[in-house]
């Protein structure tokens, strides 16, 4: 059931770097990377019609188990971001995402990431999504199977 | 040449509340809103055609050297954040703004604040705005006359 | 029954200014300063013996109302930096702090500040923490009348 | 010249975690562990004998271009955090730190991280640390040499 490699839907989610993110090199500091992955998570989520908000409101957290960033070229204060993020791995027990960070003013790459998250319950115990929350999977299962054509790993 | 009490113009900033923001009361940790005025502060001075980049390009920093938050009702993760902001005072030395927060969706109040800065070079000491950057002082200063009807204080 | 001035105790908490609270003009970001603030709360309850953690584990949260940072003299990277911090105000349905920051190698003064907090429960409702947690309001309250000499406001 | 594997020397520096750390799950958020990683780095280089802050001050800076982070257990508010750091490679261009985060209390694990660097110059362009800065780069690299018996791969 594991879906390695399958894209669910790619989505776009704009904003403005912020000065509190800059530091003192001048850039952006590295940390808050993780932060805009999740800005695209959560607007993915929510597109998807399964938002965060309401899979937490069922019980169900998404905590990360491993976190991986590469830095192309340092975005700067004021700069128009976009975050490209896209499942990169759905099963039953955990789900992946990938990121893509660019400058919407010329489509310079900033940087990619991936967040590896396990679904659990409000204790951090593992728990079966598809079992727990299967509207929730489906959605994100039934969006995948469209567009990979089922050629479900 | 101080304008207390005068209103240049009233922008407002919408950005989606992140979950990284949150804390384990499950609300905005406070430390945001300092942030958040930011986005506002940033977003007002870009509209009104003087970006803090611009300003920053001249050789001039906007150090705060006050600041004040009153916290009317908690912001959730998801949240449709608005940030209305103003200029409060203007002086050749001096500027300070005042902020707005508001739920989107629902118009119901989340925050107010302040925050007021001193006009420095690079090195953070205090210089002359009207004299150093002319065109943006009178940008500002322009803007706040039109609409005020000339009442400055 | 409110201790407007008493002074209960002062606790100095010590660390290291962070790389990541820089900005681009290479000082600690304001946002940083109420997190510094509630770095030198934690331990200041941690001392009194009433831990934050403990008190809420009873379900007492203590949401801030207000907060108010001056900002003296700009800290810097690696910095080492001493948050003093002491109850401004006690009473059954709300409690504020004070805060001095100074920079531990040549006791520069770098902020003050303050944050009100109400007594609430975990849905944030307001409650009496006399009658609620009488264990921890009397821990504070005697600090306070011992030092203070029974002049409680 | 590269010493992949090389161990230089393994720092430890404990520091507790903020509130403002904290999520709505009641954990540490992710985003702080490189914040944290990063206190650990700063503490070595210091340690070292060749502070961040004095690198900085011979017009080298040292960006990330990747960074990894491993999830074992979460922290939560208040805990007793240890940073240990290392250097897991080293080069005249590149550098790149390993972490492992404990709880102090009971030595559980709760992270761990690389964090991969380029010694760059103010404008973030590469350059030779060994030929820049000899004696920041001999410092490192003989402490290196005398640990690891001049196993240098």
């Amino acid at each position: 059931m594991s879906t390695e490699g399958g894209i669910v839907m790619r989505t776009s989610t704009v904003f403005t770097a912020r000065y509190a993110e800059t530091d003192q090199m001048g850039i952006v500091h590295h940390s808050n990377y993780p932060i805009w992955f999740e800005a695209g998570r959560t607007d993915f989520l929510k597109k998807a019609g399964v938002s965060n908000t309401s899979i937490e409101a069922k019980g169900v957290l998404l905590p990360l188990y491993e976190m991986n960033c590469r830095f192309i070229s340092p975005a700067k204060y004021e700069d128009e971001i976009v975050v490209e993020t896209r499942i990169k791995t759905l099963s039953c027990v955990r789900i992946s995402f990938s990121y893509q960070v660019f400058n919407a003013s010329n489509n310079k790459p900033i940087a990619t990431g991936e967040t590896l998250h396990a679904w659990t319950d409000k204790t951090l115990k593992p728990l079966n999504a598809e079992k727990k929350i299967p509207e929730v999977y489906s959605a994100l299962y039934k969006e995948f199977k469209n567009i990979n054509g089922g050629n479900v790993l």
